[in-house]
């Protein structure tokens, strides 16, 4: 792991960007503390790691104590897609101009980026515990609820996952949601038009952990209000502090 | 309002047990805040306001700086019932042992209970708010969502609620629920054996609050996680504070 940058920001948060090997990468971590506890921060379906409504909530989590990490996994962000995946964008691009259905489409590159994601972000996650004054146990939060349905799956070291239900999860990941057993906080947006309702519920239904909440707020997408924020860091307060 | 008996607790409240006509009440006090805001907490359905889940809420709420009142209104807790609510009840009791459907007897015990204690919450409010130290603007919290409903709809005072999903709204009620505006906080179980979920969902839809928030945990009707006093409070903190 290399960091290639590094900047004191003014809520006493040391930003660094870092890479390791092809992984583009930031950290957020307190500047105050001498240890803190890891969160994994992504953004949904691939959206750069420099998107402002990530880095605001990774800024924010540091702010609280934590260590944050995002990185541009393979396929995601800036880093360079596969001919399928370009296919598949331009098909839902034309699909949703037409009208037509786009479950499918979303099925065929959201399901496999999930797959490619996830090695990247294990390693990164290596990487990061052998630094000095980053702990387990690690907590997964943020918008890509797929990716966080598979890595909590996988990995053993994640102890708890905030999710929000705002985008095109995978059948592989609504089928495994059941092996999903960490406490878990699942956010949604009661109106949010591209995620139908009842299929979020589910989702929450599926779960397998004993330790679920759902905190469904009232708007679009979008509109998460700003408490949500503090309660996602009092969730993971109580399960890696 | 003549208080009855005075104690103070080991958490820094002090309880007084206070008559108001015939009306029987209990009001909880920070011993150091100068002035709280006041809430109101009703416990489900008619239950005694001595019921130590309704008790334990108070006491939480008023060691974090509020005024919490709760009584019993006509026809609740210990006061004197109509011959139609023992009719209403012992049908119940007969309908549930023969595995019937209950709604309809529900509705014909509540419905008229919620109508009658109203009254007696608006007396015990003008009363509470005549008293030094007790502050609007007021908040609604607890387990009696049907009453809240009421209240918060013919009760200006009354600037935030808090509802736990978790038993009988009567149809009445479950048509005003668009006339509720104030900001609120709707608390659910999600395997709560005696309360539709989906009942439960429709009526948080229902709402007419620009600010509402689900609340969904895992678990049956008295599951509801310790952290959830915690967000109640919070949620007050935000509009009564």
């Amino acid at each position: 792991m290399h960091f290639t940058s590094e900047q004191r920001l003014d809520d006493g948060v040391v930003e660094r960007e870092f890479t390791l090997g092809e992984i583009p990468g930031t950290l957020w971590t307190p500047e105050s503390a001498a240890s803190a506890p890891l969160v994994l921060m992504a953004h949904n379906n691939g959206l750069p790691k420099a998107d402002p409504r990530l880095v605001a909530r990774a800024r924010y989590t540091a702010a609280r104590g934590y260590a944050v990490a995002t990185i541009d996994a393979a396929g995601c962000g800036d880093r360079p897609r596969s001919a399928a995946d370009e296919q598949a964008r331009a098909d839902l691009r034309r699909a949703m101009q037409a009208g037509e259905p786009v479950d499918e489409i979303f099925e065929s590159f959201i399901g496999p980026m999930v797959e490619k994601a996830v090695p990247d972000w294990r390693t990164t996650l290596d990487a990061l515990l052998a630094l000095p004054g980053i702990d387990g146990p690690v907590g997964y939060s943020g918008g890509w609820t797929a990716l966080g349905i598979r890595l909590a799956v996988v990995e053993p070291r994640i102890a708890a996952a905030g999710f929000f239900a705002g985008g095109y999860v995978p059948r592989a990941q609504r089928e495994e949601a059941r092996q999903v057993t960490v406490p878990l906080l699942f956010l949604l947006q009661w109106d949010d038009e591209g995620n139908p309702r009842q299929r979020a519920l589910d989702l929450f239904d599926a779960f397998g952990s004993e330790e679920k909440t759902l905190h469904a707020n009232l708007g679009g997408h979008t509109g998460t209000p700003w408490f949500e924020l503090e309660d996602g860091c009092r969730f993971l307060d109580r399960h890696l502090k």
